[in-house]
């Protein structure tokens, strides 16, 4: 099992922002900006682009919900989109706030913050999520 | 009009991959991998996040058609996904050909190629988009 089913089942904890009964959205624990949010498909299926069409375009419609709180919340230009998928066997979108070009980047340093910060932040997205 | 604009007018050349009625797929000129791919909607709308749902879902879906044929056409593990957004004021989804985590890098040194070059990957991806 995935470490993001593990999140999905409360095995393993995470700062949820948004979920519904399809997908799921979680701070990163290891950040490249404040505010970076993960995207999940409940269903484990490792690469995004074997998602069956329904469920990749419903995880895409979550992710634009999710970024438009995150914008509100978190002070930056816009939000990028980024999928790697070659670290976790389970389909992911990071949700990363830009104020620059050179911020979605991967090799950056990632930010440390507390449990507390954690929680603020996500309770800072959450509440605007529609 | 921006040039993703001129681009689907036909006005800027391109060495294109996929087309349907609200959707294009071209090859970046300024690639990070051989195959990277851009996908762009006609509708010319800045911020990716700002884009009706409908048109989102649908550019997500055409996405991943193109993907699918990349991956086949394109030696490499997977397709990753990036849209970062603070260049071109026309919403666009980079599709790149990944081999390694380390691979999604917007600072790497650009690739060139020749028109030739171009074409032939243009339409090797091309055959294999369903």
């Amino acid at each position: 099992m995935s470490v993001f089913s593990k999140i999905i089942r409360g095995e393993i904890p995470c700062h949820k922002v948004a979920e519904n009964g399809d997908y799921v959205a979680f701070l990163d624990v290891s950040p490249i900006a404040a505010g970076h949010t993960l995207v999940v498909p409940k269903c484990e299926v490792d690469y995004i682009f074997d998602l069956a069409p329904d469920t990749l375009s419903g995880m895409t419609l979550f992710a634009q919900r999710v970024a438009k709180a995150m914008r509100k919340a978190i002070p930056c230009r816009r939000i990028g989109v980024a999928v790697i998928g070659l670290e976790v066997p389970h389909a992911h979108i990071h949700l990363i706030p830009l104020a620059n070009e050179g911020d979605l980047d991967f090799k950056k340093e990632r930010l440390t913050f507390s449990a507390q910060e954690f929680a603020q932040m996500a309770a800072a997205i959450r509440q605007f999520v529609e």
